[in-house]
């Protein structure tokens, strides 16, 4: 068998000319703040405003421009828990391709109705992202046109087209840190930017639960289900073995601090997968010096989820305070309580009363109380408040 | 007294001259489902990726850029209970001079950090803006120089600068409709606009709970915090009056929508003042037709609000079910119930025990459960089953 390189840089180029109707060149923007916090220059390169949410359109259209007559009138398939089966929904819509995306029957409603929003026929199969791709490939064994999501040379070379972007964008580029999952995306822009700046290195980046390119077993669940990929392709193992630098791994408390920061200070909204870039670079897991670009590689992260990590991320920096004391079950307790913690200026946001405790004597009600807290500090010392006016103070969060 | 007709062309002209060094050109998305919701074409001019998170950056530079030597040794002051505090903040820091911002003592801490993360003394007084304001205006009065938020044509000329860019940013552009405040952004736009695009209306966008741009009294708070000026300018009211096709009103349900379409479409933070203008296009306020653009005029909410406006916004879409029912006090019961609900694919995502209630018999547990639902039919679909299931139910939202 040959060795298989991937695409050239010749094929890069030319399949940015085929995308550029659809797809858009995303933004390159400096962070002060995720520069402060890795003490070196931080670019992100904001694919998550791509089309679709995520970088995937690229290879999809790419893809579809070049398939045959016979094989755009056979109709594409795809398996997908999510961004892949987006992006070729709006990719064959645009060319006038008829498509078929399998989904896992629990994938996020979000995501089933924006595939069938872009024209796409969904079907719901199994339980997960194996299924659904089983079930394409029978679908393509019948005759229909697979559209692979990283293993194909085609899709890859699409991807590559984010490393053309960068190598324009940004001048003073030393490092950039790419998320990998199936490793279409780091294979493609690896590619590109080998030949065109050897000197940048390459890191990629996996979830420390599913880092089959840092040698690890996958062995669970991670908040980064675009890069939960347990089996990558021959293919962008080979390129990736060949022109990645370094493969780190971050966690999903990482994953989840990266996702508040840009929410809070960069104003993106990053799925896990995107921000596993920025997590990275904050925790100084990519070494080097000098300017480095964090590809926020989507944007597709259900409301619920973002919700969820956001109240985690806020707990975590002390910006909320759970906590339980006890007070005496009489009129006007409560509320004496309520008007001293506002005294210090601090908001409620909820009260629970637990009236049946381990603890508590015949006459109390235990209290459970959500406050709304300016950081780790100002946590402390509010306990230590409630201490002095002689509540017993216990911390849940 | 003159007429003031605020800033000239070559006013603006020039201010973005001044600006470039600091402030960004932000982009314009297209955003395909605000088109389907609103009927028309709607381009989204993402001024929430500005430095410091709004517009008013570009004020702040034009205006410390202009000022004497005598003004800057005196150091600047402005009061501000966000956007306007960190964008002198900022400015001064990168021209090199002293800045003191006056805040409300019940700023969100965010804001206070950011405000001193660029270099700025902070100063909390007072319980509002107002107060804010008054401060800063005694410490001009002892030699400070005041950067007014919108009282100014050097700053209205600042923010005028992003009509030049949408002039030359969007070709079709029809309608802009721009959230309106004190009223400085909204009139340095539309003297721009209406010199280069005279045939584009010019829309502004009130929160109804406080604008009187429409006429109407202020009455209460707004999540809108960013337009919620009570009093706005002489100058600014003589531009708009002679500038401005229409004003419109969202309510803080409708501007709640519109931010949890942005984050979850469109994958932007908008502030409530910014979302404004979107809420006015999907509500079908605007009238018109032809391609409009919404002014995403800043991204500075609190994580916070936020997380509560996008978890109403979720329950709005019938994406969360908050539902209460009856099981016996036995055990094996609640195990029961949550069993048939995880057989319809439904994740739970609290269960709250109530055992004291009203109508409860004494061997009955009330169950207070929130499911993650996919959407409004589904949420009823639910409710039908667990009836014919034998479970009494009642919806708390």
């Amino acid at each position: 068998m040959a060795i298989r390189t991937g695409p050239t840089l010749a094929d890069i180029e030319a399949a940015r000319e085929r995308i550029g109707h659809v797809a858009r060149v995303t933004p390159v923007y400096a962070s002060e703040t995720l520069s402060r916090r890795s003490g070196r220059t931080v670019m992100l390169k904001a694919e998550n405003l791509q089309r679709t949410g995520s970088f995937k359109i690229r290879g999809a259209v790419n893809k579809i421009a070049t398939l045959t007559e016979a094989e755009r009138s056979a109709g594409v398939v795809a398996g997908s828990a999510g961004n892949h089966g987006q992006a070729v929904a709006l990719a064959a819509r645009e060319a006038g391709v008829a498509a078929t995306i399998f989904m896992p029957q629990n994938a996020p409603m979000a995501k089933i109705d924006a595939t069938r929003n872009y024209g796409a026929e969904v079907v719901l199969v199994g339980e997960g992202f194996d299924e659904a791709q089983v079930a394409a490939r029978e679908r393509a064994d019948e005759g229909a046109t697979l559209v692979h999501a990283f293993e194909d040379e085609v899709v890859i070379a699409g991807q590559g087209t984010l490393g053309l972007e960068l190598a324009d964008q940004i001048d003073e580029l030393q490092t950039l840190v790419v998320p990998v999952g199936g490793g279409g995306l780091a294979s493609g822009i690896a590619l590109a930017l080998n030949e065109l700046r050897p000197e940048v290195k390459i890191v990629g980046v996996q979830a420390e639960t599913c880092a089959p390119f840092a040698g690890v077993e996958p062995r669970g669940h991670t908040i980064a289900d675009g890069i939960a990929v347990k089996q990558p392709g021959e293919l962008t193992t080979s390129i990736l073995a060949d022109r990645l630098d370094l493969v780190v791994t971050v966690s999903d408390q990482e994953i989840a601090e990266a996702i508040v920061l840009l929410l809070e200070r960069v104003k993106l909204v990053v799925e896990g997968a995107g921000a596993a870039s920025v997590a990275a670079l904050i925790t100084g897991k990519v070494g080097g010096s000098g300017a480095a670009c964090a590809l926020l590689s989507g944007g597709n992260i259900d409301a619920t989820l973002l919700i969820e990590v956001t109240r985690h991320g806020l707990t975590q920096a002390g910006r909320f305070l759970v906590m339980r004391t006890r007070v005496e079950d009489r009129p006007g307790e409560l509320a004496r309580l309520l008007a001293l913690i506002a005294g210090e200026r601090v908001n409620v946001l909820a009260v629970d009363h637990h009236r049946e405790g381990m603890n508590l004597p015949v006459t109390g009600t235990e209290i459970e109380l959500t406050l709304s807290t300016r950081d780790e500090e100002h946590c402390g010392e509010l306990l230590v408040r409630l201490a002095e006016w002689g509540y017993p103070t216990e911390r849940v969060s």
